[in-house]
């Protein structure tokens, strides 16, 4: 019976053994059918993880497309027909924060064996980084873009920890992520803590937890680099 | 300035290069001091890791110990004068449904640089297997043993999928695991979908999502083996 593989890729651009485990290569290299959220990306994963990859021999089928749903059929035939399949994002882990998780739930429905292949997860790495809650927590996703239901979103997660102590997590586009602070200091308790994981197993990785009171003294100087927040007691 | 490295474990028996980069061979080699879950567990890794590792010239610090504070705050010194330290658990990453984030959030509280190492954790490997809703989640640690306060836990958890659609991760003690099942079917939805996430990592490995009535009518066998379980829509 086929296998779906799911495929870590790695979220900055350190070379592929810092964040992913030989092993993956081994799985990959024998795969020559992908479902991937960007052919371009899935092509130049594939051929720094092994410059002899026979890309040209290999199906990609993409999510994005307006066809992505036939696509996954023709996928799905794939791993029918004895073939296992790799599924791949641009850049983290499949299904987590990431598109993926319609095609695996289509191969449970379809009884495949899908197997997880360890990697890097810039939400795993940031909570385990905070120092907060990670005996209970939520990720919430992108917070909604505009007012009120932004304001709303925030204080609901702010009471959240108040009443839970659970860990909540969340991104931004991020061009808005100085935005993002600045509405975390308007309408959160300024007693509560946040983590500002930037750059996550990137060159300029950063990973701070501070009060939301010190972060309004003291801002985080953001650039467009992605970042993950994290907001605890 | 000294760092402060977070050292994913192994969650199963695999050999080392299955589930960590070499990259953390290289971080780790280097350090000489570690807070841990359990010394004796942290000395077979490093073993594992490396035979030569010079285990008896370097300090232990455990969480585990009713001195737990006091060697925290040790550890804390050496991070103070200059010495890189490394924090594991048993199995599984550090501060994530395993012991850590305490210390960890000492270090921040002392300015101290966290750095967290790529590795496996069973949570988000499950997630990502489940085909469950990814882009909005909450892990639940343990839920309560005992009724009433399990069972209304199990239907707290039921409604907030029906209501939010965030796929809910819990665990439970693995002796207890089939008992869990029997009463997700007596209090959710039966259209409601549930992974179980079997031996993660492990040769056993078994990852399943299917409606809670297709388990009703075909339940699990477990043994003693961990699990985690997410429940969707």
């Amino acid at each position: 019976m086929a296998k779906l593989y799911i495929i870590p890729i790695p979220i900055s651009e350190n070379p592929l053994e810092h964040v992913l485990p030989e092993f993956n290569h081994g799985i990959v290299k024998e795969l020559r059918h992908f479902v991937v959220e960007r052919i371009k990306t899935a092509r130049q994963f594939l051929r720094k993880m092994d410059r002899e990859f026979p890309i040209d021999a290999s199906e990609f089928y993409e999510l994005n497309k307006h066809e992505g749903y036939s696509f996954q059929m023709e996928a799905l035939e794939a791993l029918k027909n004895g073939q296992n399949v790799g599924l791949m994002s641009e850049a983290g882990y499949p299904g987590v924060a990431d598109p993926g998780s319609e095609f695996v739930a289509l191969a449970h429905r379809n009884n495949i064996e899908v197997i997880p292949l360890t990697g890097p997860s810039s939400l795993l790495l940031a909570l385990a980084a905070s120092g907060m809650n990670g005996q209970g927590f939520t990720f919430n996703g992108y917070l909604p873009k505009k007012d009120p239901e932004r304001a709303s979103k925030i204080k609901e997660i702010n009471q959240t920890v108040i009443k839970t102590g659970y860990a909540q997590l969340f991104i931004e586009t991020p061009y808005r992520n100085e935005m993002m602070l600045k509405d975390l200091i308007s309408y959160c308790h300024h007693e509560l803590m946040l983590t500002i994981a930037y750059d996550v197993t990137g060159e300029k990785q950063k990973i701070k937890t501070k009060t939301i009171g010190d972060w309004s003294r003291a801002p985080f100087k953001f650039d467009k680099t992605p970042c993950v927040f994290v907001l605890g007691n």
